[in-house]
């Protein structure tokens, strides 16, 4: 069946898994202490321009959002998300239960935050009956879809300087995001003042491998403990970083997130006139997001896979990956214009 | 200086430490195992005509309602609460740290949930990917000083328990809904199918000491643990069962919390018609809500103590206690109504 | 019946009491905001010479050992204590589960831990696969009615200083340690290099009050949140205050400790020569340890109240408190050398 | 440089990788809910005659470790371990941050618990002051690379369960030990009583992948929330599936695990009557632990990989992994004996 599901619905792509069987020989010290993961990290400083940074690998999304985030925040503190943010609403209670800390979520039309609607959660600071805010968490590209652009992300980390905060990203689509923007990794990252980075690639082809990146080291001084102490070392951590190699070694980070976001395109462009369905969110990534007719939505499941998105609204998400071909789009978008 | 800051910035009924110094005499068991601990207990199971109910003494309010929660709650859950509940913003973030529990809070205009509002909470029912809600928790009276009438508390209780979730009632001014409603304690609590329950007493006249009630005994399985390991087993604790002899073995509760409940009324009569102020909510325990000029508030701080609830909104809180007098009231009336 | 089972079974001192009525007139700001707990934070800064320390009210002396921790260790790190440590065996869990945080406890003969007993712990610093030790936790007096001397302290915190770990001192019983010393509060805290103390009072006569201290400041910084997120944060806070004013304006502290450390010694003496029994410890505070036969035991508590320390071996602990007078200490010593 | 330092210093197996490969393909359900999970399920489940067992996959051991207890012990539980069992030493501290639960380790001569060395630690049972033991863990093979023989895993299950606690096996290197024991996997596991089991997969031949194994499905009624809440949750969880699918599907696991015990007795046998090193542990398993001089020790280190394994007795640890040849064995034992 045609699965518009999720981009983790797709396969690893067969040079990830390639790059693994290579590094797949001799003994080698464990938990990173391996040349490959060495390179896998400079790599990943070379694409974010960021020298400095500290470059930390983890099993999965969740553990780099809580790992990255876990370096700055105490219990008491609270971050700041969207409502949608995916550490809100599909980390099963993650950050709560690791970390301990408050999660203010906050409405959006479009999954992003501003400073205008984030600016009201820094009241009561210093007033020891509230959660101190310290950390502002948005999500690039977001769960809806779009995108912030570099002088957005920009004016929030300096908002969250300005009030002794930090800003993560998680970028668990953080290729979506540098394929559709056209730039490198760096100008929407380093470039703008970003502290701490979930850098993702599960989502964009591999097996399972994501990557903490903490821009200043002096907040990185406990992260291995704290890596450790929430079960995302690796033992035979090679294998992790030979992921990170296949991907970012080559173009193959902007041949995929390319795919993903025009696959997305391709199929708005198909749907876009029909009448039938209300198209909810701008396509800046790899996601279409819909309103339809709740018999629609049935008969479509049928033939596809995808996820309702909201029961309320019957708004839906159709998700496109890697490997999702134009023909695979055009007899959804056949699917969805013949209801 | 007059307050009407917090109804705990007033001192303790002198009965409530005479009656402390009655039970000072003799070696007694620690941690509970003293005859008056064990008539407190029953005290308030009369008054609540719970008599299978399990009674746990604690220090604070906090400390109760964490108390109370943590029976029931896993950290992958979820509870509801209003935006302005206790739990949620005055904390200091000690139900996340504690119970490592998400708290979905839902803006409401008076600080009163209902079924309608909580009702979209409860979607994603069994998806292991968000934290799962299984218990709403209520304020009785709110911290707007607004009532539940005992059939909203039922309505909310059968919601809560067809979606296999429990009714938590925060009630740190307990007292006062009782007194403002015309009833028993039991008439909004027992009968209408709470499941547990933080019984306030700080707020009306003790020094400090609250319960947690828990209706059902097959919850209260863990609590002496759960208590313990959070620090709220006070080991001479034959003083915190007696201020609650204080409280409940005359009608002083009622004596405490009627006066603090008619000085808010009084409060209100006498500036309702001041065009100059808005009141902002109904008066139904023994706070007045009220929006005032910012300058005004500037200029009645100066001679009288109280908290300015939004700052955004100019809405301040004055907050009427056991011990607050007509004077004052008339006299802090004046003030306002001369500006 | 004739206690001997605790100091926490004593009644308070008729003059805490006496303190807390004084203090119970007015409205007073919540939350420590008030008069009467500064002039107490000052009181204990001064008691131990220690002006810029920061002193934090607790309600009882699990919450003070653990707030005054959690200032300085991670999950990651562990902390050092004896086997028989109050937070080791009888704080119900409460350090692991508040600060997540590994207990390695030493066994030792007396209770007392030394360099030599902690050294082989600091091994595998800087290795992310073992929590890293960063604070030792003693307790003065002893949980075996043992004492530290003023050098042995030094020791510890010079040993800690050198591996870049803090010292705890847990004093539940502090005041017997100093009455018993000779000395004033300060000689064996900060004069010694105590980085962090838990000051008790509940056990020397007081309802429910102890301190946190905190010497140097620079670790203070986040203990008013950790205090309120541990639901330890007192709103009618004069109250806690007044407590500790009753005990050391005066010399009450140093009579009602010295009283409990004398009838620990009439005890001792008047049993010492008895064949029939073996005491086990040295009685250098309020406690006598004894190995009795278990019969003898069982007669002995049909009139009087203690605890069997230790089933296996028939070890009691025999423990004196402000309040024990020298009939009851005699009635008891010609029980025992009856048996 | 030839490694005796740890089997997953080892790479994987080939047949692993080329299994990933083969499920690689098409878009599948993620989170487990593809048909190659259920396959390895099913596997797992026959191989140990548990046909009623939940199986969840995860990635790395500390994570099947905390996982699984996390089904049955609350915060103020204690779960008991050898001082030497990984959860004790080698996981960061993970099991009290994620559980806040204390472990009580105790000394063993072998890495083996026995009921007479843990039943000293089930006094105190109902006392609310102290944590309450409701689980043992105990590792085979041993972390001492000894066995457990099966009666002696049934007498501790016995014992647990006479005592209302579980038994837990952390089974990192559960193949070691069967092949070594000559029997199937039940056969000192499900036949003995065992409640929770750690099946190791990455120490034999895989690349990352763990399963927890809960016998009773009710005390799995939470573990789908326990895992992701835990940030455990593959999204492409096939390719933990076919990890395992590729290790039990045929006899690898058998064969793997047979080599890496082999080449540990090779070792011994070349080394057993060398006078200058005292092997200090019977080898059951994949490892020999030695005592040798400093000097000694400094000087093979040139030449080979591995780690001390007590720094102040000097003792070793020798490990095999399931790729250790023959000749490297003989090479080592040659330079041992050449000392």
């Amino acid at each position: 069946m045609i699965s518009f599901a999720s981009d983790n619905y797709a396969p690893a792509h067969p040079k990830v898994l390639e790059k693994m069987a290579q590094v797949n020989q001799n003994h080698l010290p464990a938990y990173g202490n391996d040349p490959f993961s060495e390179q896998a990290k400079t790599l990943i400083k070379t694409h974010l321009k960021a020298p400095a940074a500290e470059v930390f690998f983890v099993f999965n999304g969740t553990g780099a959002n809580v790992i990255a985030i876990e370096n700055v925040v105490h219990s008491w503190n609270s971050l700041i998300c969207a409502t949608t943010a995916h550490i809100n609403v599909d980390e099963g209670g993650a950050p709560e239960k690791i970390l301990g800390t408050k999660l203010v979520d906050l409405p959006t039309k479009d999954g992003k935050l501003t400073p205008e609607l984030i600016s009201p959660v820094f009241t009561r600071m210093g007033d020891e009956h509230t959660s101190q805010p310290n950390l502002i968490s948005i999500t690039q590209s977001t769960e809806m879809g779009t995108l912030y652009q570099p002088k957005e992300i920009k004016a929030l980390a300096e908002f969250a300087h300005k009030n002794n905060a930090f800003l993560h990203m998680d970028g668990a689509r953080l290729s979506n995001a540098a394929a559709s923007l056209g730039v490198g990794f760096d100008e929407f990252t380093t470039a703008c003042g970003v502290d701490l980075l979930s850098f993702g690639g599960t989502k964009n082809g591999l097996i399972a491998a994501e990557a903490v990146v903490i821009f200043n080291p002096e907040l990185a001084k406990n992260t291995r403990w704290i890596r450790k102490s929430n079960m995302q070392l690796a033992s035979k951590h090679r294998f992790l970083a030979a992921q990170f190699l296949a991907l970012l070694e080559t173009d193959l980070w902007k041949e995929n997130a390319t795919n993903a976001n025009q696959m997305a395109q391709r199929l708005r462009a198909a749907i876009v006139n029909n009448k039938k369905i209300e198209i909810t969110q701008e396509t800046q990534a790899n996601a279409v997001f819909a309103i339809l007719k709740k018999d629609d939505i049935t008969k479509l499941q049928k033939d596809f896979h995808f996820y309702i998105w909201n029961d309320q609204t019957n708004e839906v998400r159709w998700m496109c990956s890697w490997d999702t071909t134009p023909a695979q789009v055009d007899e959804f978008a056949k699917a969805i214009n013949s209801l």
